[in-house]
């Protein structure tokens, strides 16, 4: 049988869902090319953790192409996607198209700052690799300044840092980032006066972590007052500048560094054709993971949306994971003629972790806290990883290559602007 | 006895000749003040590696606050000097103006492209953390980009890699870049024709690595010619394009990617009064490290141009180390009216290494080729790693740092430029 003859699947985004989706279809009579505009995968759980100096960048990411090497049906190209033609079933890129038979779409999600103003401008993201250094950039030259700074006043704002958002990422950041400042930076700047650094958590709700359990939520409050994170509940804010936050209740904050944590929206390539968005950027597919009108198109991860007894799936990696294989299996289906099936989240449990010996923990109706919910992060987190490398124990390999220096870091990273 | 009484030195630079100052001073009646651009030292030896994709970066720096905890009368500023006035005693940096008693000059060297055109323009280089970045960046993207080329010529030209210049830092690099595209690379890009990729290295003399003994030259010729390195001997660059080398006997060699290794020259800040200048932007100094004239400011590294039996002595890590050594002990013995002392080098040998198991070194008048060369350069630069981090194994450090989550990656690099 000749290579043409064998189904074309397109997958856009090296994320969760596109390399569970690549996973899925490996051995298959698919062929498979997989496209995105980074050459690494960037495990997201573990971003915040790099803009709070505790793990450097390159050991939450990992090339695509080392992944690929064992699907060989499974092609990738480093390339961003211009266009979908729904109608003519192509790819675009800017410098090829692509035709496809099945099109997986796993393109992620964004920041959302609901029109804030100065929030695109100002406010520090927690979206991409990038973003991440630039922040832990960002946090480490402000005690460098804060150095050589004489008005006190002006060196508050300087060491004032300011999370908007009391969600998981929020949350677990704050308290990496204290455990930084009342760490490591202590020890690093004996001259500083510490009292002056703030970090401060705002939560627009009446609580941090809503959706949790309550008995989770005000364990969070607790332990991070205790570990000095200045939370604020019902803070809302109006308006982002270079040096300030101000609230819908009139408050200013003097602060240089805002983080933006408080919303994602999806981030879909153009595309020609129907597509019915639900909000946010979002794009509501079927039960089946389909788009309506479009059954040779399926969307997986934080850019599907889809419901489950009225309420919106979370956006996180066991959502993309479970969508991305029942998106394969639903194709390979269709190839067989047979009817398809409806996508149920089978939800593994929610871990927060909110630093060293502290998270919180949901597994169906149980709840966890303090060391206990900490280690079982630490366990599930390995696990993770041990499931996404197939065969090997990530960690494992990572200490072995970095013992014996056998490590090839085949990472584009920071992406050059002027030399492309 | 009032803090202000103490004699105050002023260190510029923290590389190693910076650093070693910095330690020799040490628990001394002076009050140190080191001042760099960078908050971390740079472990330049290995830095050709990062470029081949072979260590990550923060693998090779280390943030100079965290070697600076254990010296308590040595403090550290994130400042770029903008001046210095010899004649008033002051180092001047954008912000501040600070006064010495004594001054070391330890800011290193930068490339030399002596007036080829174009090579400023095109040219990468390997002389900071920042440029080994960019460098391993552009390989990358070139083998993404040949993927995506349908011409061949055009397809071979992204796939040139030329190496400028046959000492120790391209002959280092040549030989890491080669296992990085035989190993690694042809793993990842199975549809790549690898007979069009070329790593070509252009030494305008008739020997690579001048000045070493013969038979190590004979050695790492052979050697990088079986690794697949292109060694062009008698070549002479006369212009650089984006996509081209000319070479002064005509050839034009089409290559997107030309690694510059063919010189360095000193880079001192600009200073006010008389500065002796050798050649290449490098100051001469009297036997005793100082600068003619300016008996309180001391020049160590590869700043200083400082010749022995009429040769001038290598821009190597040891001769700044000792060299560091004795301008402590100078002004030491300045402070207590004794004579001074004048410089000599002990040599400790040299050694290149080519790749795994492959090195050559030379340590008095004996040579060592291949694998025990090779064990031999292992173990000198951890000797050097040991005596760096004074008591610790770094690599010790560093593996158990990785194993357990504990390093706090507290470095600024790259260095953001918008925000700041």
């Amino acid at each position: 049988m000749a290579q043409s003859d064998r189904p074309r699947v397109v997958i856009i985004g090296a994320g969760f869902g596109g390399l569970w989706a690549a996973r899925a279809l490996k051995g298959t009579h698919a062929d498979v090319l997989m496209l995105d505009r980074n050459n690494y995968h960037t495990f997201l759980p573990l971003l915040y953790q790099v803009a709070a100096a505790e793990l450097e960048p390159e050991h939450i990411v990992y090339p695509v192409r080392s992944i690929l090497h064992r699907y060989p049906n499974v092609r990738f190209l480093l390339s961003e996607v211009t266009g979908i033609d729904f109608t003519a079933h192509l790819v675009k890129t800017r410098e090829h198209v692509f035709p496809y038979d099945y099109l997986i779409l796993a393109t992620g999600s964004t920041s959302h700052f609901f029109g804030v103003p100065g929030a695109v401008e100002h406010a520090y993201q927690l979206k991409t690799l990038e973003q991440a250094i630039d922040l832990r950039n960002q946090i480490l030259f402000r005690f460098e300044r804060a150095l050589c700074e004489n008005d006190s006043v002006r060196r508050e704002q300087m060491l004032t840092f300011t999370i908007v958002g009391g969600g998981p990422t929020g949350v677990e950041f704050s308290g990496a980032l204290a455990e930084l400042v009342r760490g490591p930076l202590v020890k690093d700047y004996p001259t500083l006066n510490f009292s002056e650094v703030h970090i401060l958590l705002l939560e627009a709700a009446d609580r941090l972590l809503p959706g949790f359990p309550e008995r989770l939520q005000t364990y969070t409050l607790q332990r991070l007052r205790k570990m000095g994170v200045e939370v604020r509940l019902q803070a809302t804010v109006s308006q982002i500048a270079a040096e300030a936050v101000l609230l819908k209740d009139g408050t200013l904050i003097p602060t240089e560094t805002v983080v933006w944590t408080a919303g994602v929206r999806g981030e879909a390539p153009p595309a020609s054709g129907e597509v019915q968005e639900a909000h946010s950027g979002r794009i509501k597919v079927l039960p089946t993971l389909q788009i309506k009108g479009q059954p040779k198109v399926y969307v997986v991860g934080d850019l599907a949306y889809i419901e489950e007894d009225g309420i919106s799936l979370p956006l996180v990696a066991p959502v993309a994971m479970q969508q991305a294989e029942l998106a394969v299996q639903n194709i390979q289906r269709q190839m067989r003629d047979q009817d398809l099936l409806s996508f149920r989240y089978r939800d593994p449990g929610t871990m927060v972790t909110l630093g060293r010996n502290a998270a919180v923990v949901q597994i169906g109706r149980r709840t966890f806290t303090g060391f206990l919910a900490w280690v079982l992060w630490l366990s599930v987190h390995l696990f993770k990883l041990i499931g996404f490398r197939n065969r090997l124990l990530v960690l494992t390999n990572w200490a072995w290559d970095y013992l014996f220096y056998e490590r090839a870091v085949r990472l584009i990273v920071p992406v050059p602007d002027e030399r492309v």
